[in-house]
């Protein structure tokens, strides 16, 4: 036998993940191997035929723990979409249209986090409350500040969470509020060029746990020369980049009539685009958007509540999927109001089922909605896991030989929130859906980020 | 001043509460006297000329309670749609169509509880689920079985939950399979009867906080004769009545094709409508059908995640708030997961935002939705509360004097799930909006139904 040397520690664990889309899979008391370097080593199912010989040297060397009945192993959940500095403003204001939700809300509240003490105890919430939700990965939205970014960056890094963090660029001064846009686009580009490097530079960061993403708003809030001089960027540091995707019939239109173009066209001209680019929303993609996203590989970070609110419509989850697109899903704090991706995930359900079913009770049964455009349970946990990490191709998602061991452990008892499994009842599948539509931050009993333990 | 001997306990507290539907009421540190049959003796707002007098009297007999800030109160939460017995269904098989829904998974589960040692402890979880989640009144659907439902009202009484509690009658062959269908009709009604004397004469039960509700399944599965025999009780007995009302296509041209009617005009015609009537669901009236329930002061149980699923379409909510028609809210456990009718309120206003705003991308945003149907939060909260107690004719819903006292206290703190309130930002509208869309089960701090304490 091996003497495991290199194992940091090992889990027996019954265990979900979703290595394809559309399937999932069960390994009842998975046995998974994480190296010192937090990756996973090795795995074996319970059929193995060496998996009674290594269980057994493991215990001998005291590296086993053993999760207990009732607990369940999962990929940690990918949030491809979180504007950190609205968190105080999660649930509040989303009666309002969206024009007046930015201007009279989130403007003048990102717009505070130039006083660092002022940012300082509210992203430490955000950041530790997504944790805490079994966000392993998340992609932050900051604000136009620098400081303050590289302070969510730092305390990302700090806390141990796999992070992408974009300061925000915009500087179009006929969309954005005086007191809130970038006026001088040379040094808003020094800014970011010191951003990307003083992240790349925080101390610990060598495997870049914590990345820099060019972060342009959305069309409307950019000058084209700014959209251009980012792009150079993506393209010379090869930069994950961000950004609101033709989120609703306003941002649609505003591209039609500035540009002439949609907006993939404009973000791909403006050199964008590349294989770890995440165009949260993407509603009204035409043919072509989605031919141009596959073509560059990027990938769609769906935010199904925050549709509900205000996009106008439903995403083609459906046809993107059977497409091939990457996609994975959002909470898009505060546009919503749950951190939750588990919620994100159950949402992009219902949408999806609403979308099919349609709403209006006046039209009949067959003109009412989309024939089949339901997505399954087993697909949204996809899009959570693999298919996020797939967007930001970041080596996690799956708990696989090879991949970072970013995970988390689902606990249901009667004392928690109101996620119940009956083991006489639920199948393993019946239990997935289970997690999905009920797990709450309290059901998140471990997080493991990069093999280390992160939840406090 | 008085001497308050008939008063039990006095809460000072931030509270919240809705008495006139699409407003709310924000009374900081209010006064309210809790006299010792439970009811609200007394209120006084911080700005009542003797508010000093009465805090200070209180003090000095011990019987002041001061809630810390932070902690809100509101009336307790009504569920008037709650099918206890598929409780460990709960999150499973919402991907499936309803009637695959029922026969494979609903009616087997139902079918069960005449094993009485299989029904204890999921209805006792269920109930105790539900009043920690903060729904002091609770309208339950059961099963068929006399014995099994008993014990749920018995339950609630020992719980102290206020509880509406109906065993299902279900007689149609053609419709329910055959191992779960009442197939004699006198021996369905003798055993309604016993029941509703039964639940009547529960111990402790002199002032009826549990009662029995006249509960047909819906119309496809019960006879004519059924129907009629039931609305004899109801009008006979004056009794609540529950049944599920035009939740589908399928439902709705059931009903046209075998009597020629709507839903609402055959159980009008059957007698089965009166003043606390409950008709769940209620996506498909008609004009004269929404006349008709307001001519009879019965009431619509909104269930808006289920619909979602199962409903093919939206209520028309707007219209109905508009209307006058009363109508509270429904978790529909389990053709909707949450037993919280927090989550209730959320999502009958993203629902109504959906079905304003439509689904559907390929066209224009004037023919996608339906102008102006969104609701407000408010009026959600109005649902949630004073509206559900009107359905029920319940004197609970609003925290005013004369009124039992049935609440709840909201706790916010980075500690607890992901609800933040910020002093410095939010207003008092703020505050409940993000209660509506983020307070969970462990935010519920106290529960009081008929002025006893009963989280435990």
């Amino acid at each position: 036998m091996h003497a495991f040397h290199d194992i940091q520690f090992a889990l027996q664990a019954d265990t979900f993940h979703a290595p394809v889309k559309g399937q999932f899979a069960f390994h009842p008391d998975f046995l998974l191997l994480i190296n010192i370097d937090g990756d996973i080593a090795a795995t074996y199912t319970s059929d193995h035929p060496h998996y009674a010989d290594v269980r057994q040297t493991l215990v001998a060397q005291d590296k086993l723990k053993v999760l207990e009945k009732g607990q369940y192993l999962m990929p940690g959940l990918v949030d491809l979409h979180c504007h950190a500095p609205q968190w105080p403003q999660a649930g509040k204001g989303l009666d309002l249209p969206l024009y007046d939700w930015l201007q009279n809300y989130t403007f003048p509240l990102e717009n505070r986090y130039q006083d660092l003490a002022f940012a300082a105890p509210i992203y430490q919430d955000v950041t530790r409350t997504l944790l805490a939700n079994g966000t392993t990965s998340a992609v932050y939205f900051a604000s136009i500040d620098r400081a303050a970014t590289e302070l969510l960056a730092q305390q990302c890094m700090d806390l141990g969470q796999r992070a992408y963090v974009g300061k925000i660029n915009m500087d179009n001064t006929e969309q954005c509020p005086p007191y809130y846009c970038e006026q001088n686009i040379t040094a808003a580009l020094d800014d970011t060029d010191a951003f990307i490097h003083n992240v790349l530079a925080i101390k610990g960061n060598e495997n870049r746990l914590v990345q820099p993403v060019i972060t342009p708003r959305f069309v409307p809030s950019c000058t084209p020369d700014m959209l251009n001089q980012l792009g150079k960027r993506v393209q010379q540091y090869d930069l994950h980049m961000q950004t609101h995707c033709s989120e609703s019939d306003w941002a649609r239109d505003y591209a039609k009539q500035h540009y002439g173009k949609t907006d993939v066209q404009i973000y791909a001209d403006a050199g964008l685009l590349n294989h770890k680019s995440v165009l949260a929303h993407s509603i009204f993609l035409t043919e072509e958007d989605v031919s141009m996203i596959k073509a560059y590989r990027a990938g769609i970070g769906h935010c199904p509540l925050s549709n509900m609110f205000f996009a106008n419509a439903a995403m083609q989850t459906r046809e993107l999927l059977d497409s091939g697109v990457q996609i994975g899903l959002g909470s898009d704090i505060a546009g919503a109001p749950s951190p939750s991706i588990f919620r994100a995930a159950f949402d992009a359900v219902s949408h999806s089922r609403v979308r099919e079913e349609g709403v209006d009770v006046r039209l009949s049964a067959g003109q009412r909605g989309t024939a089949n455009a339901r997505i399954s349970f087993v697909e949204a946990f996809w899009m959570a896991t693999a298919g996020g990490a797939s967007v930001l191709d970041a080596n996690t998602g799956i708990l696989e030989t090879g991949r970072h061991f970013d995970a988390i452990v689902i606990e249901a008892n009667t004392t928690i929130g109101n996620l119940r499994i009956w083991p006489e009842f639920d199948t393993p599948r019946d239990i997935l859906e289970k997690i999905i539509c009920l797990a709450q931050k309290e059901n998140v009993k471990r997080v493991w980020v990069q093999g280390k333990d992160v939840l406090r």
